[in-house]
């Protein structure tokens, strides 16, 4: 709720907080929402409970509207305004909410600008992605793709499509991840879809133990995004003229 | 149940199947039971359900042993008959089995030997952490810590005790990790224990954006083996004589 409130991207008409006891944790959010002339109303807990989803709200709640989707255009001029080579993240076909919102919540904290997300996964219910994220689902840019256009003129633009499967023969680690580029997951039983596929500048494997061993799509996106921002944070300090880091003591 | 079967560390008594339509998926199952002597008998899907933790046992139960803890003289002899630098994890205080699950799974996808967990960790429901392991958690040697007793003894024999905190100075890019060593992730609320941290060899950090946003505790834990995975993919293939791949096209 907090981050939904600082985020500023959802259209908020007004904060319901469950009356009687005071909660010292929901400070806060009620802060915030005073700071930004949104009205707060007190109901009893059974009302919250059944306005909620689930009964995990905690004594607050908000009459607000989804989450907006950020608009090509919107992408676009993110990306001409930032200061470091874009890394964007694409995921296909993701069939669980927890795995969407898990692989969300890495993605912001390894330094992904923005999310592409195919059309069918805004079916989700908000709020079983935006748990999982843990606030990241409202802080982070989230583009509806609905076919190739928007990849393709990504690409004209510099940006290199690279998607993850695994056994391919070249590794996530001589891949240049600290260029501009879009990382492509695919979902949990089909993988990245032959479109996209037909598409990609390479595809990378994340090196790893033989099967039977494997990882989850929200961890296997985690580890290569990961692996981008090492990159980057090593090509920034050479670009400073610092010496990369000795990977010995 | 195939992984608890291929990995033979359970006593498996009996093998029980849903009488009726006969489900290919299983076949692989009744093989391997069969090689094994293990009696297989059919019983209505009802009772099968009654029997199991929850209804998505998809037709197939055993009676068997828990996973057998790896004992300390075990674990010992398995790091003494290694053919490269162990690689250990050490879990401290995970409170969600879905968590600890998932950190299994990774944790033997990208290397680990073995990992360590606190005693109290094994009250969890077995079939909870299972599901999300995705058969490494038959696979992995899982030993039981019980104090620090373990833990100085490794070290003893060369390994390096690391904590992952947020926010220290030295980054895991900038630590050994291809070197005997033994990973430390502590748990969601409390993270790593003050009795572990006053025998850390040196604590690590991941470096990430700053907060708000932060790592799950299985995705912190999945980045930092990977990490110490890529350390010792490049220190093998030097040895051989072999070039470090560019991280440049």
């Amino acid at each position: 709720m907090l981050a939904a409130l600082n985020a500023r991207q959802r259209k908020m008409q007004m904060v319901l907080v469950a009356s009687g006891g005071h909660d010292e944790k929901l400070t806060d959010v009620l802060l915030a929402a005073e700071a930004q002339n949104i009205p707060i109303k007190r109901l009893p807990w059974a009302e919250l409970d059944a306005m909620a989803h689930g009964t995990s709200h905690g004594g607050v709640l908000a009459i607000c509207s989804a989450k907006p989707r950020t608009t090509e255009g919107q992408l676009l001029e993110l990306l001409s305004k930032l200061r470091e080579p874009p890394l964007l993240l694409l995921l296909e076909g993701v069939d669980d909410e927890r795995n969407l919102g898990f692989s969300l919540r890495s993605a912001e904290a390894m330094g992904v600008h923005a999310v592409l997300i195919k059309k069918h996964l805004w079916d989700f219910d908000e709020t079983d992605v935006a748990r999982p994220a843990s606030g990241a689902y409202e802080r982070l840019p989230l583009v509806q793709i609905d076919d190739l256009d928007l990849l393709i003129k990504l690409q004209r633009r510099g940006l290199k499509l690279y998607g993850c499967l695994a056994g391919v023969k070249h590794s996530m680690y001589d891949t240049n991840l600290a260029a501009p580029c879009i990382l492509c997951i695919g979902g949990e039983k089909r993988g990245i879809s032959g479109a996209v596929r037909s598409i990609c500048d390479q595809f990378v494997s994340i090196p790893s133990r033989p099967e039977p061993s494997s990882l989850s799509l929200s961890h296997a996106s985690a580890i290569l995004i990961a692996e981008a921002m090492r990159q980057r944070l090593l090509s920034a300090k050479s670009s400073l003229g610092i010496e990369p880091a000795p990977t010995t003591d």
